[in-house]
């Protein structure tokens, strides 16, 4: 029988078991993982800019511009293209000896914790599981917007949690929520802290002590079941911890979002995430069964998880989004997939953005998409070039030279339109070879010219060492951040020039430092639409407050992006970022039952994050 | 271009439309339609039993069942083996002199309406959309569970709406909730009438005006976009009118649930439903992108529809499963699909349910399933083979005779034992014969024998015309209903002989009339579990309440269910019949949380249907 299994070459390992178990009347043979991942000291986060302390980009000893650590595919190598590249896009002198020294930590505020308080909390949380500590404290009031990491190291941030806290379990969770209650706190819970919608920012005027609710340690995976391809997890396990666990019992959530190494599946939840292969596994709303939550009046919870049901008015969806205002997520039931038989990279170059477009349009109509295709454009694509690393010289140079000969002269490809598409295939060999014929075949009928596997990889890994860029070059004068939106297919086109000639435009009225940065490309795709992803920089050296001149610049794109049919946004949210356009996209009676909602379910706003305006 | 595209046989038609518009900042290519579907009048329904007032069974001269009109491939067949079948099973005296006549209309309540609300509607109201009819009253205060049924025949429903209105746009039905609250009247949306949750039926202690608000004529397909694959269709609009009229325009909804000639858009999502071909286009949630809905604050509703967005709370979400009690749904943004290029049906006999089962579950763990693939047991299979049509002699009869003794003595099927997979397949030719494929290798290596597409094509043609013949077996003193789960695969077997084992015992212990008629079916399939749809039914002569004595025996049915790990409902839903169970599968929390919603987003109890205990 097994020989027979495996002929097929499909994945088996569930047959040995369930042929014992599916008759019977037991229950699921669940493994139940009790125990959390070891922390380990490589593993420690910067406290002052994105990512991991052994990463952080450079300048070399050669003045150029490198990724430290070995972390990473791109790290420990020059990168040489890299600031000739930006100096000219930005037409601003960036320079190693041009420098904005962080003052990192600018002032912490003084914490406010009453004694009581204080008591009450020794009376079941351990020593090392309270912080008092002022650096702590301060990376649990914000996320990282621009303006956030503008002002932990140039200005500062008027007001922080008072106290951080490190739950263990589920009857901490319900004794901290109790305990806020009587003592008139404010709670609110962290993940991992990568959120671009202000959405940890305290509120300067928040008299109450404001206790973070630190999940870290509640991460471990309480059960898997691999019969029923469902899995327990507490929420405030990091991503790559999930998928390293997970992959030990031979599958996937198939939930990656860029944060992935960092963010948590609270976090995930609370933002109604998205990931980048969703197009195989779904979004967050697909991929979560069950959600079990600490609120002001007790615990949500369910028996147990169902495939799918109808049971009435489901508290749980509203979880999705909640940003911390309803309640402490504590675990989830999601569904987990094999892993997949293949994983195979690709990408595929076209002439202009409007044919890679077309491209993705039909692909999205007409064939199942790989797990993951992205669709750059022309500065973006040329971004991606100015990091490539010093070619080996010898045969790895010939090779690129002739490459770019080919690319160029042979298929007459315009260096200044050309774009790139990347891919992630994930499946059986035979769907993946579907998708692959499919794919080549409607790339081919927009002039597409195939790339790849290891251009299509690079174009991944970049994704995760380039967080790292935004606060390297804020110390060079160089203020960067991205943005998002989801729109219909007809609208995308006009949006995304709409974006760029508004931005472009406002930029030179004002008579800005050289020229902005301004990028999109097409993330996600739907049957329905798109999400576009804007990266927007600029060089700002003479400015006494980029942060703000960044952030009045990003509501006009916003405003523009409104005006040509975008959503508030895909996947970040609305945080306080955005809060003030929800009266644009939202009626009245929407709103205020959202505040009716909040005020009935957490009349304190014990859960005082006060993320989409609801405030208590 | 265009024989390019044929040439591969794809379906098109978009092509020609985007390459103009794709590109250019106008709005999407939309497709207008505000004309209804026209009312004809050989499409009127029942008032008394379910479905088209042209469809019944009846007993043929023969004294064979038979199903009078002409609209179904089953209608004026005489079914020569259901009578001896059902006696054979009931082991009871179903005959057609063993009548329990109804006496359809039992006592209609009299209406009670102040002079000053009636004044208030016909100010905006004509009169044809205003009907005190006392049969149409008490056609808009129930739904077709058995006990509703057996009421308006043999005993009485206490309490009806007073008053049924029809409005003919959302402005009047802002209206109508105005007036509701200026009169304290209680509001009861109306869509297809077909729940089965008791949802529609009266609280016998309201004292205020109940108002049943008709949505049939807000039935227009708002807009079509074949460009972003959108559709914006009112919440009156009927499946069938739905799938006729979208299909005029090549797309379809995906969205086919067995009340699909009936049930409304509205009432869709009011009770979070799902349908047959959701392996290919999802279930309700996964096909509704907005929802508009008119609250007692005002109109709930977006600027626009996004293909997938994260913008905090969601409140669109929990009108899933509102079941009319927090507003009236007016109309819907939903996904629309091309038309499959391919619709094949298939059938597959398995030796015993338990090897079908394991079928169903390698066929979601290892293959794209096809659109739809259900599972009867063997006691269904059976009652599949009584309403086979008397054969119509010569040929078919030895074809009929010849494929029995096939399975039976060559193949080695136990005719007792033997089950049948019915298979709806969707798509393009590559992806049907890819799942065909699939399907066939996973089936045989559990015995499988291939049935053919003319056995799966009459199971599911089947299904639209069983729905008639519980109403006509009550005439005959057989009283039957179904009821769902959803579950895990590891519980799904040992639920289903659960639940049979406790009926069986239960109604032996009673000494209730033969035996009980208990079958079972997996007509879902999730990577994570399945949805189960049990009949259940009994020969009831002798009885005084035979509606109370199926409650019973339902609910003890319900009991086994939740203790062997299934739902409360896949896709019914709650109403009044399950509300006593979600203290079992909820937290206190999880009700409080429920009620306070209710309480504040409604708190006059306007939408006073009371579904899941919202009583306001």
């Amino acid at each position: 029988m097994d020989l027979a299994y495996r002929f097929f070459g499909i994945e088996h390992r569930r047959i040995l078991s369930y042929f014992r178990d599916l008759t019977s009347t037991k229950a699921s043979k669940v493994i139940n993982l009790e125990t959390p991942p070891a922390q380990r000291t490589d593993e420690e986060e910067s406290l002052d800019v994105w990512g991991f302390r052994d990463t952080h980009f450079d300048f070399s000893e050669n003045g150029h511009v490198i990724i430290r650590g070995t972390r990473y595919e791109l790290s420990g190598k020059e990168l040489p293209r890299f600031l000739p590249w930006v100096r000219e896009v930005l037409e601003c002198d960036v320079n190693p000896r041009n420098v904005n020294p962080p003052r990192y930590p600018t002032s912490i505020p003084e914490p406010y914790i009453k004694r009581e308080f204080l008591d009450a909390l020794q009376k079941f949380l351990s020593p090392n599981q309270i912080d008092t500590n002022g650096e702590i404290r301060l990376r649990h009031g914000h996320g990282h917007t621009q303006e956030e990491m503008y002002s932990i190291k140039y200005t500062r941030l008027g007001r922080v949690p008072d106290l951080v806290v490190y739950p263990e379990g589920e009857t901490q969770v319900t004794a901290l929520v109790e305990a806020a209650k009587a003592h008139n706190v404010a709670l609110i819970p962290y993940g991992g802290g990568t959120n671009v919608t202000d959405a940890l920012r305290c509120n300067e005027s928040e008299h109450r002590t404001i206790l973070s609710v630190d999940m870290r340690r509640m991460n471990r995976i309480l059960w898997v079941d691999r019969e029923n391809m469902m899995a327990c997890i507490e929420s405030g396990a990091v991503g790559r911890h999930i998928m390293a666990e997970l992959k030990k019992h031979g599958v996937t959530m198939g939930h990656e979002p860029d944060s992935v190494e960092f963010s948590t599946l609270g976090g995930w939840i609370a933002t109604n995430a998205s990931g980048m292969k969703k197009n195989r596994y779904g979004n967050i709303e697909d991929l979560v069964l069950d959600v079990s939550v600490v609120t002001a009046a007790g615990k949500l919870e369910r028996t147990s998880a169902s495939p799918r049901e109808s049971v009435g008015l489901d508290l749980r969806r509203l979880m999705f989004g909640s940003e911390g205002t309803l309640g402490i997520i504590t675990s989830a039931v999601v569904k987990v997939f094999p892993l997949p038989e293949v994983q195979e990279y690709g990408s595929v170059l076209f002439p202009t953005f409007d044919d890679g477009f077309k491209f993705m349009y039909d692909l999205a109509g007409e064939a199942t998409p790989p797990a993951s295709v992205r669709l750059v454009d022309n500065l973006q694509f040329q971004f991606g070039l100015a990091l490539k690393p010093k070619s080996s010289g010898g045969l790895a140079d010939l090779k690129s030279k002739v490459e770019k000969f080919f690319v160029t002269k042979i298929k007459g490809f315009d260096p200044y339109k050309m774009v790139a598409c990347t891919l992630v295939f994930e499946g059986t060999r035979a769907e993946v070879e579907q998708q692959q014929r499919d794919l080549n075949r409607i790339a081919a009928r927009h002039g597409g010219m195939k790339a790849g596997a290891d251009n299509g990889r690079r174009g991944y890994q970049l994704t995760y060492s380039i967080a790292y860029i935004r606060d390297f070059l804020m110390s060079y004068f160089i203020i960067a951040e991205s943005f998002e939106t989801s729109v219909a297919w007809t609208n995308a086109l006009a949006l995304c020039d709409n974006v760029k000639r508004r931005l472009t435009e406002e930029y030179a009225r004002r008579g800005l430092p050289g020229k902005p940065f301004v990028t999109a490309r097409v993330t996600q795709i739907y049957r329905t639409g798109v999400c576009i992803y804007f990266y927007f920089g600029f060089y700002y050296k003479g400015l006494p407050n980029p942060q703000d001149v960044y952030l009045e610049l990003e509501n006009i794109a916003r405003d523009e992006i409104l005006k040509s049919g975008g959503s508030l946004s895909h996947h970040h949210g609305v945080g306080k970022l955005r809060r003030a356009y929800l009266p644009r996209i939202m009626s009245e009676t929407a709103l205020q039952w959202k505040r009716e909602l909040k005020k009935s379910l957490d009349p304190m706003n014990t859960f005082g994050a006060g993320n989409q305006g609801l405030d208590g």
